[in-house]
């Protein structure tokens, strides 16, 4: 158990306990990048960028990683598109395995395969970037940060491979943060923000919504219903939503369902929920899969709120 | 991008497409063990249940998966101190590596060790039970449940060493779940919700909250702080909280700061910020430090709050 | 100090403490009102409501007077034009103050004219209307109702002088209730709920909101600012809003700063608050004033939040 | 419709049209007033309080009403009981109708009782007083100030009768305010702030809650509910609460409800809802009922949560 106990001489000036790692922790080199005007050009940004990178892993001081965590960040955001090439690639080439530790590590585990030299080999091979990223993500604002982050990856990604593993660390910490257990279901109305509301028109990838008006007659009707799955740490973003019709029977084609004359069925009457679209919103999250998770929680969601709903039809999905 | 088509025919009832994959991936022993009624003893029901982990981890249906995630958990919650041993050791035992992929993975790596087969080597030597605790933690409540399932860990791995690759898995996830990027930080004052002060009382571990009183008398009055982390999946929980006394100048001693009949200062005289305690309160998170950032970020609020503020102090931490 | 006791012989079952004065009350008649089905007309409906309303007014029993007036208000809402005339004529042609009562007072107070026959006399001439509205008021909704009630009212005093009294005393009533220190005071912008926007984008009084283009235009910039009063009881809807463009100097006019175009004043470099725009949004609360108080706090946030700003300027109003 | 026009001469400088209202309204004596060090003795004090009262009801300045009124309630809070009981008998003696103008009422109304003349009478019977306290209601905090002042009232009406009329008046408006249709009614559990439950400790009348465990067993067991109404204006206050115990059979004495060591009645079986308890907070309130209002409410939240539930009893209140 974490305790100070406290004496007559015990004080401990804060300046230097919790900032003074900052500046220990930051190099000589990494310092004057802080400091830095206006940069050559991009190849040199990503370079330098790098270095933080590097000074941000060596720190121990937690207390002054969010403020460099922060900066790399914000440099980051700052990089025109060949900068963030070469920084990615960067990642790629230098932040990978300690590869002293692992040769020790692969010769302990195959002299004795136990458990203690099974756990040392796996940890020995985990790439130094997943240490990176992980203390980027202690920024305010970091998590939104690495999924846009994301997002530039996979466009640099298209057609080489050399990014892949880069990549993959990417995914799977963001799969393992944005595990369903942190996602939150919440129902989209006529009373939902609109710069969430504009984000279901904007990403609605099936039927396209065209404009305010359209919106609400899919969200706002007594016989509709749309949810979306949000993350804690991106409050404003829904991540994933699905759009429900209920109807008194299955369908025959979808084009009366979203007829701007038709007339809602009462609440009553809805005996079948047809989810007949369904849409991410994050590219940087792609090939994160919650689109199951939701219709299952939604489903359940319906059947609390609709007791006498007996049929849920989904629709085939495309790709 | 994910999404839906739909033709006339495409109609896919829910009951097949979102539900069978549960019997689908649950093996005939597994829908067995989800039916069984009253078990022999301890250790048949933890091995039970690591068979039920094992449907768990081979199923791909993840909409099952929360629903299965959920009846492990319950069942581990059911069973006794023996049960709970017996389960953490078949953890250890038989959740490691895969064995002959890992080979694999160590050979590609030695021939030829570039980005691609480090990549793969890491992930081949991960652990299962690191999936299995992923899948775990999708359940409805589930963070919560490993943490508390980790403060059972620390209990049974005393004195001994087989438990401790075990250990390092579960404090990896819980470590990089509870990143900083995803605390937040809240005040605690009078107006907190009294099941969250009744743990301020609990886990004070450094000076004695001795009951209500007491405690009003380090929250309430204008020259008192305090304030806690939290974690959106721990809502009611605060992680660690700190306790600041505002004072003049920097205090003699600590005993007249929590004297009964003391007078507040007001706040406009403060000019020292005094952190007299900090403690901790989750013991299964024990490991993962959240201290110095709680600090950091409360002298952020501190600053911003009362600008006149010029010294702050801590008190040498013991142990 | 209300307080109940207990002993063995002391229960009353609910459904007489609290049920049967429903009964009790309602007499015949407003009991086969409230059963009754398809009323032959409006003007038979408008004099059977003036009989439920009579049967509330007569009641003692607080607990069955949220029911009935939920009633009053419902059959209220199903009267066509016609029946809303009759039976607002019937509110202010029998729903006046007791004339026996009301002489006794008078005379009272003439022989001796002090405080307690003062007094006598006020609550003697009091309308029996008013006790009637305060107790719709009673109803789940019912201060919406009644303001709608009273846009009605508007409607069907046009260019007569019979309903005038009647008026008075919602008037009286509502301008008790909208009391400035009831009203609060939310900032509108983009991450305002859709139907609050909606109703921005219809009641703006005096530069036209085209769409949702526009009014995002309005609220979104760092420049702009909207601000609206809202009441407890009509959660959804802003009763007056004001929108306010930050600027560098005094304009010259207003059409540059509706501009599509213009480039936003960054906020460290506005010291002016140009005030351009105020609205009412609810007819029913027309004569009653919010537009000063508005203002007023209004001015109070933007100073505090934006030290700088030194100007703050209006627009004559017309009418 | 209210509405700002523009041009480009229009601009009214706020200073002249917000805030001189302020200095127009208050006389010359006004200004001194607000200006005054220390004052002699509380008789004075509450003269010059009845003044600045004076002020603020002749002010047609809203803008400046909010500020004034909140010097108004300061200084009464300011004065000692003398000068409260003076406060008092000032409001009671000088802020009466205005008599003249009543008397012209009158003569009208004896004339020709119609409608119109009637609604003069009325509103010409009004005592000064009542404006001037809906004035006062304007103040940030108001509210909750004129109900401590009213709680100050009926200490000083003990046992005199020229307060009476004062003390009508006032509990007309708090009881207008306080209409059952803006009370919100809110379940108080242990995830209750301890500012509220400290109220509920504090102000139960009937059986006695000794310290925080009593409470928590009142409120935390899965067979016990309470329950109280909130007003907007007094977010931290419940105005009244109702305490139940949720039980198989009606219970043959309270004692057993209330021991120590019981054992919680599983919800599933539940039957009956004993009232056992209800206070009121306020005695600023007294002789405004909210109690069969929230037994009501509460008996259909229960019957919502708990259909099972079929007998609700509450037992004789004694006084």
């Amino acid at each position: 158990m974490l305790g100070f106990g406290i004496t007559g001489l015990d004080y401990v000036p804060m300046a230097n306990a919790f900032f003074s790692d900052l500046l220990a922790t930051i190099s000589e080199r990494g310092r004057s990048l802080l400091r830095r005007g206006d940069p050559a050009d991009g190849k040199e940004d990503a370079s330098d960028l790098a270095e933080l990178c590097e000074a941000l892993l060596s720190g121990r001081g937690e207390a002054s990683g969010t403020a460099m965590a922060r900066e790399v960040l914000d440099r980051y955001h700052d990089l025109d598109d060949d900068g963030r090439r070469t920084f990615f690639e960067a990642l790629a080439r230098d932040f990978g395995p300690d590869k002293a530790k692992l040769a020790e590590a692969i010769k302990a585990w195959q002299e004795l395969p136990g458990d203690g030299h099974g756990s040392e080999l796996h940890f020995a091979s985990e790439p130094r970037r997943q240490e990176l990223i992980r203390r980027l993500n202690r920024a305010p604002g970091g998590t939104a940060d690495l999924v846009a982050m994301r997002s530039d990856l996979l466009t640099h990604m298209d057609g080489r491979k050399d990014l892949a593993a880069l990549d993959r660390d990417v995914v799977h910490l963001l799969g393992s943060w944005f595990n369903r257990g942190f996602l939150v279901l919440r129902r989209i109305d006529w009373s939902t923000p609109a710069n969430i509301l504009e984000q279901i028109i904007r990403y609605e990838a099936v039927h396209e919504i065209r404009d305010w008006d359209d919106l609400r007659r899919r969200i706002d009707p007594v016989d509709r219903r749309c949810y979306a799955f949000f993350h804690p740490a991106l409050a404003d973003a829904p991540l994933i939503f699905v759009e429900v019709a209920l109807t008194e029977t299955i369908p025959g084609a979808i084009a009366p369902l979203l007829a701007v004359d038709r007339k809602p069925v009462p609440t009553e009457r809805a005996r079948t929920a047809v989810f007949y679209s369904i849409s991410n919103t994050q590219r940087g999250l792609g090939g994160i899969s919650f689109g199951n998770f939701l219709i299952k929680q939604v489903v359940e969601e319906l059947r609390r709120e609709l007791p006498k709903l007996d049929t849920f039809v989904t629709l085939s999905p495309h790709g």
